[in-house]
């Protein structure tokens, strides 16, 4: 077979998502949008669903009618680009709660969808999503009556514990929402590490529920297996990939497996990421191409018919150190050619 | 609707083939591993097939049985990484051609499918796939009574035509090859423009056909339009998303995009890189998110709709140009969640 396996492993995922509700002390849903980040939105949700989860969280609308598809009526599922222009049809095919951004969609909703489920999203200093304190106090008159199952809103600094950007937006928010009975949410993976006081009525974990940063406690839910193609002995001199950016120094063993950076295995990460062979680091060589990889096995013990990029010892976080990014963009850039395998234990 | 759309113009990629076939003189294959660089390899093996293609070059064998679904019987596609273990079922099924890249995949392929079609891929210098010199001396007695149907190789430098490793891989090639009767390529579409003598008898461009470097000739193949989701004033020394990155030294109009680097707008392009309102340049403020990107519109002359970030005036290249990459991963990266429009013209 020429195709990497991606493994996600299920019972990690549900364990970091118990450690997370165990922290939050409130109703903890679940962040699935860009696909549950690459890792397939209709298996996480439905496993998620099984350990209790009762809201999901999706970027889209299209994103949300394939997670009702999969999950069938019951649980919520909340929309943060809200409702969009062209959104009316899905919003109430599959009975989506858009979380209202603007004066402009609550509008819309109000005009369109009156007796429909909604939540509305507020802006407490990140200017991306949602109402500004002057725009909901607009607003809040027409909002307010139409009964918004949830209030929203998102930190901009909350894998910086000390930034006061977070204690600023916590202020903003209970301040646009004092003396209201609406159920609030301000906390993401990160806000729950910030505290109680960040959790109000529900916490919406999303790459903490995947194994990444900033919650450092998480179980790593992804691995990664590519075949090799061939192994070949390099001379002295000789250069490995694209460029003859790489020669070797003493003659090495190089291994070509079978998965490139149109795997998300991005051309960055090269320099400093290793594979291994068991339990033996194996360099890169040369530059990822699209579909093939170099990688020095000289110090591997036997004949490596497969190479490990990801597992226990080496995470999603660390290949994006590598890469110069986050673990978030490591996991949504993964793409479709693996062979998704869902391991449950 | 909250999905951005990527319109794939099927004419300019008809038009790509038909000058790099111009160019090639012989027969002009069409290289369509990785899911067609992200564009769709069923429609875009189709189109080509339409427009004369014979010949399609795929990664992997799984690859090779979805373009054969697509295509129906009556094309070669070839498989860049060869006859590996647990392959043998895909290729006689689907009737796929590997290019064979080691002993151990000759001896496979003459044990298991002696009489199915076989190409042998040759290392000349980038030790990456294919045989070397000595590997193919020991081997060529086995391969060549059972007549393969194409000799290839692949330079590791064709985008540098000044690169001493161009022609001394087509020295090795030839040598290679000598005296044999088997049709050769070396040429993908750095090598269709280093000349002809590196043509042979088949050439197989790939991301020429796509509208990349170092094709610069190609028209662009690809546009991108993402819709907004809400405009927002921000107020001097206010700030735009993760981690406050940005502020705002006058008051600004900022638009929050649906689209993130979960859709392969990688965020190490966001600080050099613009999004268009018709023919105006509205810059990326802020950290580029998973699902959302904020653009500076207040220049914009109308209320924008939605914002163009690949266009005739900002391609491929000029994005890989930003994030620090080459336009082949900026087109692999694409990702699932666009709307895929293809555009007859």
């Amino acid at each position: 077979m020429g195709i990497a396996t991606l493994t996600i492993n299920l019972n990690a995922l549900r364990a970091n998502w118990r450690r997370l509700n165990s922290m939050s002390g409130t109703e903890t849903a679940a962040v699935i949008k860009a696909d549950a980040y690459g890792l397939g939105a209709d298996r996480v949700a439905a496993t998620l669903a099984d350990e209790g989860v009762q809201s999901f969280f999706v970027a889209v609308a299209e994103e949300g009618a394939a997670v009702r598809k999969a999950l069938g009526e019951g649980p919520t599922i909340y929309v943060f680009s809200g409702h969009m222009e062209g959104d009316t049809h899905l919003i109430a095919k599959y009975n989506l709660t858009p979380l209202i951004n603007s004066t402009d969609q609550m509008l819309r909703h109000a005009k369109l969808m009156k007796n429909y489920s909604f939540g509305i999203q507020l802006d407490t200093g990140m200017n991306r999503l949602g109402m500004e304190p002057t725009e909901w106090e607009a607003v809040r008159d027409i909002a307010l009556p139409l009964e918004p199952k949830l209030m929203l809103s998102h930190l901009a600094c909350a894998d910086e514990p000390a930034h006061p950007m977070n204690r600023q937006q916590l202020k903003t928010f209970e301040k646009m929402t004092k003396g209201l009975s609406v159920p609030r949410s301000l906390a993401a993976t990160g806000g729950i590490l910030l505290g109680e006081e960040y959790h109000f009525d529900l916490t919406r974990p999303g790459i903490g529920l995947y194994g990444g940063d900033p919650f450092r406690d998480a179980e790593p839910v992804v691995s990664i297996d590519i075949p090799v193609v061939q192994i070949r002995d390099v001379e002295i001199g000789e250069s490995v990939g694209y460029g003859n950016t790489w020669h070797a120094s003493t003659v090495r063993k190089i291994a070509t497996v079978s998965a490139g950076y149109a795997d998300g295995i991005l051309r960055a990460m090269g320099p400093k990421t290793a594979l291994y062979a068991k339990s033996i680091n194996c360099p890169i060589v040369g530059r990822i191409s699209m579909d093939l990889i170099g990688v020095d096995v000289t110090d591997a013990t036997e004949t490596p018919k497969s190479l490990t990029l990801l597992n226990s010892k080496q995470t999603i976080d660390h290949l994006a150190h590598n890469a110069g990014t986050i673990g978030y963009e490591i996991l949504t850039s993964l793409g479709a050619r693996y062979e998704r395998r869902y391991d449950e234990g």
